[in-house]
C-alpha cells in the first residue's frame, strides 16, 4: 500500500533531522512551537515540504541538503540555516562539504552573507562534537 | 611546477564553460566585455573566482555548480544563472539534476523565483538540444 | 462530497485568474509551460499553492491578493506582480486600492521597487482597459 | 483650518500607534531614540511617513497594515515587524487576519521568512495578551 | 525669502539630473510618468527625496551619489541604477569614480550584482560619449 | 621592492582596523576566528579583499568606506556594518558623513534598513566615545 503524503513526509523528516541529543532543534519543534497560531502549518511543512518536494526524485538527500544550505546563506535566514546545518551532519555530509558548499559561495553571495553563516557553522559543529582540527589539518 | 593563480583559473574556467556552440556565453566574454572599463575584472574573475575558490578541495564540480545554481536562482540574477546552467550541462549535471535543484529551493525561496529561473533552463536546453521529452518521462 | 485538494485549488485558480482577454497570461498557463520540464509543479500551484493557501479562511480574496502584491512588489519579481495586479483587478480590487497598496510601500522598501511596480501597473491598466484619468480624479 | 502635515501625521501615528502597556515600543520612541544622531528623522517619519504617505486616500487602515506587515515580512527586518503586528492589534486587525496575513505569503517568500514572522507575532500576541487557544479552535 | 520644499527639490532635482541630451531619462520623466496613476508622487520625489533628503547638509553631491549608485547596486533595480549613473557624470563623478565604486562592491554583493550593474554602465558611458579607453589608461 | 599582494593588504587592513581599543572588532579577528574551519579564508581576505579591492586607484579610503557602509546597509547584514561604521571612524570619517551616509538612503531602502543601521551607528558611538551633542548642534 503506498503511503500517505504526510506519512511519506514525516518518515524524510524524521530520518534528516532527528538525533540523540535534545537540543538540537528539529522541524518537529517547528510544527509545535506553531500548532495554536497556524495548525495547518504541519501539513504545509510535513505534506508539501517533506511528502513532495522532499520526496521528488533527481536528488540525493546529501544533494538536497547542499542546495538548501546555500540557499539559506543566500537568504541570510539564520535559524532555518542552523536547522540544515544540522541536519547536513545528520545525512553525512561531511564537514568539509558544509564549509565548502558556503566557502564556495564567496563570489556569489560577498563575504558578509559567508562569514555570517561560518559563524553558525562552528557553533553546530561545537554543538555536534564535529572536531575542527581535524578538518583544518585535511585543508592543508 | 606548480601553475600560477591565473594559469589555474584560466584552466578550471575554460574546462568548465567551453563548448563547440559560440553562441553561448563565456566566462572570457565577460573579461573581454569589461576589459576596457575594468581591466583588473580579469585576474579578480580568473585568478580569485576560479584560481582560489573554484581550486579548492571539497566539492566535486558538479557539487560546486549546483550549489552555485542554488544561490543564484536565490539571488535571481539571470543572466548569471544561464551561463551557471550552461556550465552545469557542460560539466555533466543531468537535465534532472540541474531542474531538481531549482524545484527543490520551492519552500525556501518561493515560487516566483523559481519560476524565473525554471524559464531561463526552458531557454538553455533548447539552446543544447536537451531533450525535454525524455525529461518528462523520467519523471515518472 | 469534499472536493478533492486538485479541484478545490482547480476552482479557486479560475475563478480568479480567467478573463475573456486570451493575451493576458494565468497561472494555468504557467503550469502548462513547465509540463515538460517539472510536470509536478502543477500540482504544487494547484494542489499546494491553490488548494491548501488560497483555500485558508481568514482573509478575503482581496485581502489575499493585497497582500500577495506587497509582497511581489518588496521582491521584485515582475512577472508575477503582472500576473497577480491582473488577478487584482479580475476579483474587484479597485484601481485605487492596486495603486494604494503599492505606493504604501514607499516607507518600507524605498521608491525603486515602487516605481518599478507603477510601471507593470500602468501596462496591465492598459490591456485591460482601466481608464488612469478617472482613477486620477478620485485622488484630487 | 487644514492641519499641517506634522499634526496630520502625529495625529495618525497616536491613533495606530499608542497603547495603554508602556512595554510596547511606538514609533514616538524610535524618533526620540535617534534625536540625536538625526534630528531630523522626527520630520521624515512624522510628516513624511505619517502625513503624507498614511494619510492618502484609499487603503483602510487595516489594508494599510497588511500590507505593511506583507512586506516587512518579506524584507525579514524584524524590529519594524513587530511594531507593526503591534499595530495590527491597536487598529483592530483579528490575529487570524495577522496570522493568515504572514500564512499566505509561504508561496511568494517560502517558509524560512514566514516561521521567523511567525515567531514574532508569537511573542507579540503573548505581550499583549491575545488569547492564541480561541485562535486555534476559530481555524478549525 | 527661504525656499519652498517644492522649489528647494525642484531645484536640486534639475541641477543634478538636466542634460542638453533628450533622450536621457529624468526624475521629471518619471514624475510625468505616474501623473495620471498617483499625482502625489510628484509630491514624494520632489519635496520629500530632494527637497528634505537631497537638501541635508553632511554629504557632497559627489558623496551622494556614490551613496545612492551603492545602495542601487546592492538592490539591482536596474533602471534607477541607469538613472544615477547619469547623474554621476551630470555633478561631475569621474569614469573612474563610478567604476571603482561598483567594482568596490565585489567582496560585499559578489560578482553578479557588480557584472550586471557594470553592463549598465558601459551603456550609459557610451550613451554620454565617455571614452573607455582614456579610462583603461588611467587604470595601467 | 613591490610588496607581495598579502603584505599589501595586511598593511591597508591593519591601517583601517586597529584602534587602542581592544573591545572593538577587526578583519584579523575575523580572520583567527575562521581559522580552523577555512584557513584560506585569511588569503582571500587579506589578499583579495585588501590587497586587490581596497588597493584600486581611483577611491580615496573615506570614499571607499562610504560605498561600503551604503552596501552593508542595504544588504542589512549587522555583523559588517558596525565593523565598517568602526573602520569610517578609525579614517576619519565625521559622525555627520557616517549618518548622512545612511540617512540619504531612505529612498532607496526604506525606513527599516536605515533605522537598523542608525541603532549599530549609536552603539559604535557610544563605543568610540564620538559625542552625540556635538552632532545635533552641527545639525542645526
Amino acid at each position: 500500500m503506498e503511503k500517505t503524503r504526510y506519512q511519506r513526509g514525516l518518515d524524510i523528516m524524521n530520518e534528516i533531522t532527528l538525533t540523540d541529543n535534545k537540543e538540537i532543534g528539529t522541524h518537529m519543534d517547528i510544527v509545535a512551537a506553531f500548532k495554536d497560531l497556524a495548525p495547518d502549518l504541519e501539513s504545509y511543512i510535513v505534506e508539501f515540504a517533506f511528502g513532495d518536494i522532499y520526496s521528488r526524485e533527481g536528488l540525493t538527500q546529501q544533494q538536497q541538503t547542499m542546495v538548501t544550505i546555500a540557499s539559506l546563506v543566500t537568504l541570510g535566514t539564520e535559524p532555518q540555516l542552523e536547522l540544515h546545518i544540522n541536519v547536513g551532519i545528520t545525512i553525512g555530509l561531511t564537514p568539509k562539504e558544509i564549509v565548502g558548499t558556503i566557502v564556495h559561495l564567496i563570489p556569489y553571495t560577498g563575504f558578509p552573507k559567508v562569514l555570517n553563516a561560518l559563524k553558525i557553522v562552528k557553533r553546530v559543529f561545537a554543538q555536534r562534537n564535529i572536531k575542527i582540527d581535524d578538518l583544518a589539518m585535511q585543508s592543508n
